[in-house]
């Protein structure tokens, strides 16, 4: 009888091998990575997770977060080994070594790193960016618990990716939510890409870290079997982080020390390295022994079917009932958008028991608060952190919760590579950024979001698998349209971005209203005559247009108005209701810096034949502090005078 | 003989007391969070720092960083106490207690969170975003350390903010870098805004991760100015930590416990406030001595003026000498425009002693490698951390560095929250973004920079404190002018983004060539005619339009090429290329996303009487991997094939 280890060993050595084959035929690729997770990987997927290889995205199944995902050939390879399902282009079927060849290649599932989207569900999200799979981890783990599901969370973490202060926002939330089902492992290999891993990233290091952040922390040997099996059955009352020492292009004396990162072995030396790989198993005793008996794999324990019964979400007027204050101020005629947000999540929270809401520490100014009270079980404060809290939105969205991430729209930058992975990945993610703009004034530069539509357009215009937009960006106007806008960022299947103004507004909309995403609404019509202009803007500043407007009219121009809530737009309409006044000019009005509506319709606009000139106001300098929204306005020159002396004078030159 | 406590209390709460005026009279602020801070804040500025409150910019002074931003009126309060310069629009002059009714307003230097662009050189950098300060701390320290000043930096850090990632990126920076002239205080107040702060940063579980980290840890009554004082005092062979227990609302019972964050006291209730301190004064036994003897401060320790002569850099030509492997490349006239950074980065390292490098553990393939060798000293490893790496090099800049900040373009992005603070405190730093585009192929999207000129471009057009654009953005096409604009950014006062193709790629210019901000190159000029098209690109999409146009051409179609390799860019000159042609239809060609130089021109395009139209071809879905830049090219529909049909269709359209 050959010895467990033995075959372990067998088992690790034959996936090592096709994780270089793989990279060597791709001519690219991370083997060395690779083979420092080798036992690991072989521990993991053959024996302690409970999985189907058959169902990879099986919701009961235990999951495993590459958050090295540059590591990911040694995944690769045990699937092809174990026939996992994927989906290339011809459809569905079950991973085999031959197509282990097509690493990297633009008609393969097996992408450079972790994607779902590319075809391969045995993930759940992208990773690649470093740092951001331990907080995806912790999503699917509270997904896990909400759903009553006994599935655990495996997480693999590279030392030089540990030094990401994401990381350890990841370690402080899955300690503070007590996530026992996720298991943190750190791969101790200490070599990075350029340099030895710090110091500062040593297992000792790292094991005194996780256990100031409160974790139960076993230091292991990482290419011995049996250690990793044990340590993964370790009983603890908290969080479990297994650090495991060890070695980068383990089994290869060639690939050791510095100068191997992210290198594929050259066809003319893979001979030379599967030896050297053939003579560490006969060291192990692993060479005389079958590999074929380390596959011992566990179905999923089947959780009773979780509650998924919807009904309709209640409409704006229904959700004012027993609303005193908010009521009171409806019927006074203004309300903050802000608060058709808040008001629209926590009638979603009655409504859809798979609508959850993150938040940092500002639920109280976002009016994530409701939600929060109403459904404690489903709110996660994220605190002050915001990257860890947008990934661990993409791991409840990929266990099908829909997931609300909200914060002031400035401090979600601190997020937007994390935002951008969950967009290569596919995440059904609801972004909410309040107090956008500058008219919150008083706080300032560092709290005004402000190149958030700039970024995010970008991506409105870049499909996603779904060939819909990565992005839709929903700026509304009133609260009304933001509450409206919100239920249809839960309906609809994909990543959204409600940019939600702090202030009091006054109200435009019924709540009968609709706002299908790339729609507009039209405020004002000029109609069909001569030398007129088209203002279009969104949020706050629909209201300083409807202003201008009253003055321009005043003044004998007359005047379109467009409430652009939604990026993409289509941008035809408009473009006609210019070109039905005779020399009709469009002017864009915004409170954010350049690339939002005004690039929207310059773009069509400049592509159009006989298209209306388009003109834009946004903001055009870093602003300060003031103490109202009129002092900044005028400070960045986009108060109601400078929107109607703008306007006049574009008329007058014709 | 009173008590030193006794009269640094009594300083204490009468800089308490100012604080909450300032922020009554301005009917917004953190008085609450202030008062936490009211002996922290006496005991540094009065008793620990040197420095001269006539010159509080002086190099040689010690500096304090407020991370919690929000908390500036105490700081507010004792600038005025101690009459510190400042410069509100009338000229520079000293701050007295009347000026602090001024706070918030847009006339006033004194801003909501701090940032020395509008008038308060009192502050190295802008703060307000949380979980930044202690990184731009680490980059003054090391600037010191540099400088061989004995200065040392004093960082105030919130408990909720220490949730933030960043602030343990920080930890480890100063440990890595054995950076013993900072010191961290997190004021452990305990309340958040919307709730208490996690146990995961109470005073014990920080004590216990800064020790896990490599500080030296004390732990105090942050209202005990004797307890204060030792703990700076402490002698440590590590860097300091001090951990202070503090109460929110100090000295008001009745702004105590949750629900004051962030709310001004009320006018009418302001005397009760103030008599609540007086209390507090009576029963500290500090309402019968005089806050006169407080101040007690110390004048900067002089150092040796350092070296800071500079020459002009060597030219391209020059640089390539004694490197044969380059050398051969660009005689074979390839070579990546990455490689022409790093070139001229060591040229720039020679030239002169105030640049500085930091890299994230991809200096191998960023090429800072050539500058960390030669200057170790002046070379930062940043390791994986790029939110830290970023504002550490916002605290060598605000120290008279020229910090060039180098990573792959899309780990950037982890950091686009701290490059916003750094461009609203007007930092004067260099980033560069190597492997941009779908080019780079292999590694897939996770890798790949393609919002980030969308972003970038956003600043581009946003004038900072200067009058010049808060951002400018560079993309060369080969590497002579990589090295040129690389000298440029040095040479230019002001922030700026190098994005920089991974690939080698034909050169095109000579190194006598110049790059002006703002400019342009024509590689191809159809002249005066009809029907022709100009194509606008930049990178590593200049030499596909180049394809392109031999290819059109050879179908008899006039093609003019414009090489756009900056944002903003001097639009006209390229309309009127177009208008040149009779019919001339612009096609600009990117391999990002949207938001671009095809919207640069579009809005030009849009705005312009008489202009040419403008199509824009980009990358418009989410890419995959590919093993060549062709089949990235083809899979997002930008091959030359791509782009000859588009520019042949637009044009035989007319």
């Amino acid at each position: 009888m050959p010895t467990q280890d033995a075959v372990l060993h067998a088992k690790a050595i034959e996936i090592g091998k096709l994780a270089v084959r793989a990279t060597t035929a791709a001519k690219t690729g991370h083997p060395t990575s690779a083979l420092s997770l080798a036992h690991l990987t072989t521990v993991l997927m053959y024996r302690v997770m409970r999985w189907d290889p058959a169902r990879p995205d099986d919701p009961d199944a235990d999951r495993l977060v590459l958050s090295e995902g540059h590591a990911v050939p040694i995944l690769y390879a045990a699937c092809a080994d174990l026939g996992v399902m994927f989906s290339p282009a011809d459809g569905p079927r079950r991973l085999t070594v031959d197509d282990l060849d097509g690493l990297r290649a633009i008609d393969s599932p097996l992408d450079g790193h972790p994607n779902p989207r590319a075809g391969f569900a045995f993930f759940d999200a992208a990773t690649g960016s470093l740092g951001q799979g331990l907080s995806i981890a912790a999503g699917l783990g509270a997904a896990a618990r909400l759903d009553g599901s006994e599935r655990r969370i495996y997480c693999l973490i590279g030392d030089g990716e540990s030094r990401e202060g994401q990381i350890w926002e990841a370690m402080d939330f899955i300690a503070d939510q007590g996530l026992r089902n996720v298991v943190a492992i750190f791969n101790c290999n200490s070599l990075g890409q350029s340099d030895f891993v710090s110091s500062a990233q040593s297992p000792e290091a790292l094991a005194a870290k996780a256990l100031a952040f409160g974790w139960h922390v076993v230091t292991i040997d990482g290419h011995a079997p049996g250690e990793i099996q044990a340590a993964l059955a370790t009983p603890a009352d908290r969080p479990l982080c297994v650090i495991a020492r060890t070695v980068k292009g383990w089994g290869v004396p060639s690939l050791g020390g510095m100068g191997h990162h992210g290198s594929a072995v050259k066809q003319d030396q893979q001979t030379e390295v599967i030896a050297a790989l053939d003579h560490t198993a006969r060291a192990l005793g692993a060479d005389t022994v079958s590999a074929d008996a380390a596959r011992d794999i566990h179905p999923p324990r089947r959780r009773r079917a979780p509650d998924t019964a919807t009904r309709t979400p209640d409409g704006f007027t229904d959700a004012l009932a027993g609303n005193r204050k908010v009521q009171a101020s409806v019927d006074e005629g203004a309300l903050s958008p802000r608060r058709g947000f808040g008001l629209a999540l926590h009638a979603l929270g009655a409504a859809n028991p798979a609508v959850v809401s993150l938040d940092g520490d500002v639920k109280n100014s976002t009016y994530a608060q409701d939600f929060a009270d109403a459904y404690p079980d489903r709110y996660f404060e994220g605190r002050i952190a915001e990257q860890n809290m947008v990934s661990a939105a993409v791991g409840l969205a990929a266990a099908g919760k829909i997931p609300f991430v909200s914060s002031f729209g400035k401090f979600l930058v601190r997020a937007y590579d994390q935002i951008e992975l969950a967009m290569i990945g596919g995440a059904n993610i609801k972004l909410v950024g309040t107090h956008i703009g500058v008219t919150i004034a008083a706080d300032g530069p560092s709290q005004m979001a402000l190149a958030d539509v700039a970024f995010m357009r970008a991506y409105a215009h870049a499909r996603d698998y779904r060939g819909g937009p990565a992005m839709v960006v929903l700026t509304p106007s009133d609260a009304p349209s933001a509450y409206a806008l919100t239920l249809s960022m839960a309906a609809h299947d994909g990543a959204c971005y409600l940019r939600a103004v702090r202030g009091d507004l006054p109200i435009l909309y019924t709540a009968e209203d609709r706002f299908p995403f790339g729609g507009h609404k039209l405020l004002r019509n000029a109609g069909i005559g001569a030398g007129g202009i088209v203002l279009v803007a969104c949020g706050y500043m629909v209201h300083s247009c409807l202003a201008a407007a009253e003055a321009l009219e005043a003044r004998g121009i007359a005047v379109s108005l467009v409430d652009a809530y939604a990026l993409p737009m289509e941008t035809g309409p408009v473009l006609q209701l210019a070109r039905e006044q005779e020399g009709g000019i469009i002017l864009t009005v915004e409170d954010s810096y350049t690339g939002g509506i005004g690039s929207e319709l310059a773009d069509a606009a400049a592509r159009a034949r006989a298209a209306p000139r388009v003109h834009s106001m946004n903001v055009s300098r870093i602003p300060k502090s003031g103490r109202s929204p009129d002092d900044l306005l005028a400070y960045v020159n986009l108060s109601v005078d400078d929107i109607v002396r703008t306007a006049a004078s574009l008329v007058q030159e014709g």
